[in-house]
């Protein structure tokens, strides 16, 4: 990737772990809602600017050959009017703008909490070792919440400028990122976490592999699964290192 | 269903469909955002609101017992900013609204357009009687345009409204409603083609079935179709008494 990466939502917590790891790796334009409170933090340029303002995106992915999209309201209690704006439509200017810039493909940060109702029958089962329910990916979505659909909304627009517009395109449905140890004392956080260099490593991969249109689960190889990584191991080169299990904490 | 239904669009095309066969067989209380030109085409109380006016929706539902949501900017060519509004933010009204009045289920009017792109690479094949590929609606969604996205993140806040408050709901993928004969000289309408008796049968079992959360494509039993009806015989009941083939045009 010669062209510069747009970074949405730099300042977050998945921003934060892929630029940790990644900082050095691509040209990166940095761009947050709210303005760094250290811009040496950042590498390459920063541009303040809400996903929900089209021309101020416009501006932002022009020139640049890939986009990771990360901003959204990140609440799973986010109310509907701030999904609705910020992750949908958000998420559509973001793709609109992409494809009329000539942007090649774009990587977004779905969510556990699109699938999250497959949990509602089998847990607490599902977050342990010995059961084998897996989701795939291939599944139709069961948000949890509010903030569930619309990511899964996110994920319909981006299969439809795939198609439509030839876009490659991944979703990845980011599970529990801590920065250090696993969660503790809870289940199933340790079934779907997700380490700081194993999501930096899986968004590398996002940003170098060759695929189409592709659904994946953003996880550590934890034991405790129900996440298949089948997905991203195959279409996208993922190895990941980390597993809840190694923390020895149950 | 003793209790009112709401029947949102009922001056549309669908709406028509239902009320020319159906208007006699509930309580019915019609919805649309303009005045009708004959109120007496009505039965029962007509509602002028817009579903995009949450306060006026929250009235509209109460004490009805079922919606069938037909309400939305129809055209496949839509802009985004009308199906966001009109689609996806009417469709969370007219179903967050439901739940809060304890409507116990709702039929959405989805689209043939949320899944158009799985005829890109296949057609015009599978618009003819000896093609055997068939979508059955568990499989993801591939809109075809913006208006397909906006159908299908309405199916998606259905599964969130079921799976979080056991609201019966089923969204009707519905292919090309005519009211005479079938589209001429355009296979895939013919493939997709649905009576104006089929869809009343059709909405009229979505009415009385049980179910839980369902997909069902909505068109005749054509010879050219490559939309399953299984789900909608097994699961609702449809028995469709039309099939494009039987007016002899190609």
């Amino acid at each position: 990737m010669d062209d510069p990466v747009l970074l949405t939502g730099a300042s977050g917590h998945v921003g934060t772990a892929i630029l940790d790891e990644l900082a050095g790796d691509y040209e990166w334009r940095c761009l947050d809602r709210d303005p760094p409170t250290d811009p040496d933090d950042y590498p390459g340029e920063f541009v303040v600017a809400n996903v929900t303002d089209e021309d101020a995106i416009r501006d932002a992915v022009e020139g640049c050959g890939a986009v990771v999209h990360l901003a959204g309201d990140p609440r799973k209690t986010a109310p509907w009017d701030s999904v609705l704006a910020n992750n949908i439509d958000g998420t559509q200017n973001v793709l609109s703008a992409a494809i009329d810039a000539g942007v090649e493909r774009v990587v977004f940060a779905s969510s556990n909490h699109a699938v999250k109702h497959y949990e509602t029958e089998r847990k607490p089962d599902l977050y342990r070792t010995h059961d084998d329910f897996r989701l795939d990916g291939s599944e139709l979505p069961r948000p949890g919440n509010l903030y569930g659909v619309s990511k899964a909304s996110g994920e319909l627009l981006g299969r439809y400028y795939h198609d439509e517009h030839d876009l490659s395109f991944v979703a990845v449905r980011i599970g529990n990122l801590t920065k250090d140890h696993p969660p503790k004392d809870y289940e199933r956080g340790q079934a779907m976490w997700l380490s700081y260099r194993d999501c930096a490593h899986l968004f590398d991969c996002c940003l170098t592999a060759d695929y189409d249109y592709e659904i994946v689960y953003g996880i550590s190889d934890n034991d405790r699964k129900y996440y298949s990584l089948e997905n991203a191991k195959e279409v996208l080169g993922y190895e990941p290192l980390d597993n809840s299990a190694d923390w020895n904490e149950e």
